[in-house]
């Protein structure tokens, strides 16, 4: 499964440069995760209120272009790894062509580690329900 | 009693208009706001883990110039008001004289109500003792 | 003229209260802005680009009720009035119901003054064509 | 060279999993990068009023332990390599040990690649002297 998810960049989110700070990037793929999840049927919110949390242990993210202010930035993500107490997704982000302005460019990958964790933080392994919910998402193409 | 607390403009925190985007002032009264608790002797993440959570409830700035990256902005605050089951806060923000750059002149305004709310997210009175230390703090002129 | 922006809490605007982090609805209220803005027909990365800035002079929040991780907030954003240099926006926000959590509440209604700077960041008069524009999508009520 | 910052965790920066957001480490590493390039004896606003500007191209960040409201971290930072139109910076964040709290656990190693690129956002070549500055002051074990 590839889910598809829009951001449009906020004036709160540039700096001086004139550009998105590179650290909301981080956010838009949390966005990006968020939707992914919902596409599996289920909410991470309410994931969250039985007790399985995903604390991102690595992440990296690639610059390719700068996303202005007003952009429409679509995030393409996908879960390219399930372990018992880790999954990995990764990200596509492109600027959606708008009138006279944007065209399609990629402006960032990502990648983010996530591990299951309990509420006390320490790592557990994944609900198996919610397990064989991703293994059934992985696309590792 | 009055604090004086201060913070560095980041990088992250200026928008493309070149200055610190006005959201962020908010988050740096919270900072004289955590100031403040520690100078009476307790911490808020204590006192939170005591039960005691302090909701804003309203939030005004009044801003007279821009801070810019880099800028040291000193954040005077001063408790004004504490009833039963909340609590005003002031704020004084001014930019530090630094060599070739500012000069004292004051950022911004503002103040906020804080009310008391139990987990659940319900008012609640404050608890005697925190309610008696906060009394001693108050500075209404 | 009255315009309907939607926003879904992130979890990165989430604080460990376990709610939207207050100094967050500020920039909710810019989203709202900047949708308001483009429906006149322009936008305000345009009418940047073109020398006009508005800056924050002014906000004022007050906190209803807590917006929650996932939660779709709907901000209603209405100009109340335009000056020679001026602006004065109204913000009402609430969350938009959602099978099983919200419910339409308001969670928060904001007001905000915007002034007229140029690059230097000196008050001017807003250009005659779009204090017009401006003039003309004026809802006091 | 390696330099020494602190930052506070801000109630802000927190997250309703009770700990700081995972973005909020690269806001960090920009903070220990700035007092790098302060104790070159230039400052990153200086530079960029020169037209120098350093935009990210890479980030990785990788999450040892959590940090939480008020931790004060501590952001050691080194500068690994220049080259002549990037450099790479590297960070080691630990909680500094306070009362009855933390103690010198690591939180997160990261690294940036920084290029160097014109006000239009192209490639540059460093200038001379600043790039003479920077490798005068490399690290790289």
């Amino acid at each position: 499964m590839i889910t598809a998810s829009e951001v449009r960049v906020r004036y709160a989110e540039t700096d001086q440069m004139g550009v998105a700070y590179h650290a909301e990037y981080l956010v838009w793929c949390e966005v990006g995760r968020t939707d992914f999840i919902r596409a599996l049927g289920v909410t991470y919110a309410e994931m969250e209120r039985q007790g399985v949390r995903l604390a991102v242990a690595d992440a990296q993210v690639r610059y390719h272009a700068s996303a202005r202010y007003d952009d429409v930035v679509r995030i393409e993500t996908r879960l390219v790894e399930v372990r018992s107490r880790s999954v990995t997704f990764r990200y596509d982000l492109r600027r959606v062509p708008a009138p006279g302005i944007a065209d399609g460019e990629r402006v960032a990958t990502a990648s983010t580690l996530l591990v299951s964790v309990s509420e006390a933080g320490r790592p557990v392994a994944l609900p198996a329900h919610f397990r064989a919910l991703l293994e059934g998402a992985v696309r590792a193409d």
